[in-house]
């Protein structure tokens, strides 16, 4: 029986940029295949009632810290840039739609976006600087646009985030083995355990 | 240079009570020493504007779940009883008015509370039910009363809880490693390895 996971993100979530970064490791360490889910985390949080952490001060200045302190063990850079939390209704239509389109160009672009997110972060509200990010990264810009312009690719991040919250998320990133669900970067360990439960 | 950490708890966390579970094996573990710091996690949450995760449908279910995956990898036993989250603010002063004057109490009364909560639940909201679950651990339930009920052992979970909100505590159980900061029972690794790298 092959394995597999979800993996549920958004592209504005720090701990689903440390989680992305993680899996490459983890799918050689675990030898199972993941889902990429694209969701909508704003729309997700006004569903559930959840908001950011950092909406409360001092959970905020903990969690920037406690994913400093992951970023560094790890080994992968961590800033943040203008405006965090950002509103990623444009990039999470780019991703979706992508998956939907062009799946071949899916991971490539979730990569772009969360370094320029994350790992150099640049003001990714100003259209020209996210052109300038797709150029480099191989996007044409103006395509990309009218991807996330689309109403089929609006409907599908609408109705993804819908299923999401349907089975239980309220948080990035959310990985799920079957029905079980696992809330955060720092629970990859007992997802981990779990594939190798549900294998064995 | 003796190592040592701080463990900031309430008696109402079931997450606080894995931790105390735990603390024995990671005193052997670690060779540190621990303070033990309660606090009123209802004045944090007041103070702080941070609410118990409970509070939102979908993040209350997940952490049950989690704390539940977590009690049976450690073997412990976890339940809830009635009226949880309950109000702890008697259980919290007759903790640290113990730690005040008879601090060779603390323990036990800690462990007698943390069973009847989480281990073998009762509803500790009845004084009665609560007079018999502290007879059980030997301690005079008019005693440990007129002990809750004393002006400057009032004042002193007060001055703790403020103390608590001014070095950026927001949950519990949280630890401190000089002035490193961690919230969670799932951030114990990460106390070790503070612990250990102070030391080094």
């Amino acid at each position: 029986m092959a394995k597999s996971f979800e993996f549920w993100f958004d592209l504005g979530s720090p701990a689903a940029y440390l989680a992305w970064k993680r899996l490459p490791k983890f799918l050689a360490q675990t030898g199972a295949g993941v889902e990429h889910k694209p969701m909508l985390l704003g729309g997700v949080f006004k569903a559930t009632g959840n908001a950011s952490p950092v909406t409360i001060p001092a959970k905020g200045k903990w969690l920037l810290d406690d994913l400093a302190r992951t970023a560094r063990k790890d080994g992968v850079p961590l800033a943040y840039g203008p405006g965090f939390p950002v509103n990623t209704l444009p990039l999470m239509r780019g991703a979706i739609g992508l998956q939907m389109r062009k799946p071949e160009r899916f991971a490539p672009y979730v990569d772009a976006m969360f370094d320029a997110m994350f790992g150099q972060p640049k003001d990714m509200r100003d259209e020209k600087t996210l052109g300038g990010v797709l150029a480099a990264a191989g996007f044409a810009p103006a395509e990309l646009m009218a991807l996330a312009a689309d109403p089929e690719v609006k409907q599908a991040l609408i109705k993804a985030t819908e299923e999401a919250v349907a089975r239980g998320v309220f948080g990035a990133p959310t990985f799920f083995v079957g029905s079980e669900m696992f809330w955060g970067q720092d629970r990859m360990d007992a997802v981990a355990e779990s594939l190798a439960a549900g294998a064995a």
